[in-house]
């Protein structure tokens, strides 16, 4: 039995320190936890009674009796999911994450997350962290990296195609840097021009500031745009701008309902696509990837404590977090 | 300089027998109209000073001096696009659907549709109708079947996945048809049992009524669904039933926006996908697939004159057309 200290969320939204028991089952790793990406999701989530933080990385300090793929000291990281049936069809053919018995955070292992001092988890669901990537950058990418990569790798984005990313925040400053790697086109769109220096040090090859503008102006249309906002945009902005037969990816989570203006959206042939997290093999690639191209989140970093933990969520709900912040274990 | 008749649309929605003048040029074709199907579509446009029908079929009198794939005395339709640039990465792709230059019914040639005498048209825009395939048979094809063709053949629909189809009326009943002679289950949903014998006759595996139901009895989740009705469906219905990774082709025409709830949308990585009607290369081997398979729509004959026309139409609008209206060159 190990009992290890866990950061949950309460009824008030306050962060309380609290601690959980578990006992390691053969398909489990036992991970010291060094680091954890906070996302938008978990800002969701602050009001339950349950651990919170997604974006784990660390040291794998046991390993069950059947795990063999893993060994103690090895450096991982792990996001969204902790396991699938692994016998239906989306699970046979590379898409586990949308399996309908998966197991996802807020609804599963509800008792720990990567804002812990430990972890248990399914070693078929953990990933081994590329050597060049410090686990503090790795963090990021268990979540947010994935959820921009998939998007743009698991769907019908080309090399040649020009790629729209609303946002530049945790996601979209990710998704600028993939996109661009990949050869893209990439357009960044934000309220104001106060991000432009970075988007464009970070591989945009355009960028239009939104707020207030009739319309926007890009050099050519936007093949797939990707919504990484936590609000929905003005689809009589974007709309105009939109290639034929293009995409639109809503990324972000919204109680609301997904509108769009129907007679456009039809005439144009386009394509609203939801994509979650990235399933197994294609998170694999995105770390395969990132590592290749030196791709990494930019960071701020808080301590994971109660107090530290409190100022990092304000920070990003005050929409003033560059980029992406990471809790470090004290 | 020809001559010939042409029924209009007026502000008042009252249709007008009128005439209009063409000269042929090179590219174009001269052709009898002998029949020609009602779509809804027409309706939208019979409160404008336009030609009306774009569902076409007739016999070719003469042809244009560059015109080397026609000859008098051909079989041949037409239907909702008379052109494209034919240079732009959607026409050198096989989409001129979505060239932003594209010629369409409603925009181009607004002087005569289908309801009319005669038809002047840009050969490369006209299709050779089978032999097995009666003119009037073959004319409801040229946009209520290239519209649900292109749903099932020119995305992601595979022969064992499972079809939904949404109405049983011009559209829906040829959808069926399509859907199972592509080997895929065919799943209808109309609102009362009243179409369910011939949707099952058409090809129908399951049949759903949906008027008052809270929830939708499929034997497996649906993973592609096309709206054929002239309404959007309820999603809180149909959302449940949706297969994760499915695709949602909205394919007819609304002036409201498209509303779907956000998360089930994002959480089943559904798809929206606009479709219109098919790409030439598609329109053809829609009617090799329709002649292979004795695929016909089930019409209801009006002649062309303005009283056949009007009759038609108010056939239509009340929900009583079994299943297309085709008005018969007097």
């Amino acid at each position: 039995m190990v009992e290890f200290t866990v950061f949950k969320g309460s009824k008030e939204g306050k962060i309380i320190k609290s601690t959980t028991q578990r006992e390691l089952q053969p398909n489990e790793v036992l991970i010291k936890v060094t680091h954890s990406g906070l996302c938008g999701t978990d800002e969701h989530y602050r009001h339950e009674d349950m651990g919170l933080g997604h974006e784990g990385a660390g040291i794998i300090e046991e390993v069950g009796a059947s795990v063999k793929t893993y060994r103690k000291g090895d450096s991982v990281g792990w996001g969204y999911q902790s396991g699938s049936c692994g016998h239906c069809k989306h699970c046979l053919t590379g898409h586990e994450t949308i399996c309908p018995e998966r197991k996802m955070y807020g609804y599963a292992n509800r008792d720990h997350g990567s804002f812990s001092s430990y972890a248990v988890w399914n070693a078929d669901f953990i990933f081994s962290i590329p050597s060049s990537i410090p686990r503090e950058y790795a963090a990021p990418l268990m979540c947010g990296g994935a959820t921009v990569f998939n998007a743009l790798h698991a769907f019908s984005v080309k090399s040649t195609d020009r790629v729209g990313i609303i946002g530049v925040g945790g996601l979209g400053h990710l998704a600028i840097q993939f996109a661009s790697k990949m050869g893209c086109q990439v357009i960044v769109f934000s309220s104001t021009d106060s991000k432009k220096d970075e988007a464009l040090k970070l591989g945009a090859d355009e960028f239009v500031a939104t707020k207030g503008a009739k319309e926007l102006h890009v050099s050519a249309p936007i093949d797939h745009l990707l919504v990484t906002t936590s609000f929905q945009p003005d689809w009589n902005q974007f709309l105009p701008i939109m290639s034929p037969g293009g995409t639109v990816f809503p990324l972000t989570v919204s109680p609301e309902e997904l509108k769009i203006p129907y007679m456009p959206f039809l005439a144009g042939e386009l394509r609203i696509q939801g994509s979650l997290v990235a399933a197994r093999q294609v998170h694999k690639e995105m770390l395969a990837f990132a590592a290749h191209h030196q791709i990494r989140p930019i960071i701020e970093q808080f301590p994971m404590t109660v107090e530290g933990i409190m100022e990092s969520m304000k920070k990003l709900e005050d929409g003033k977090m560059r980029y992406r912040g990471v809790v470090v274990a004290q």
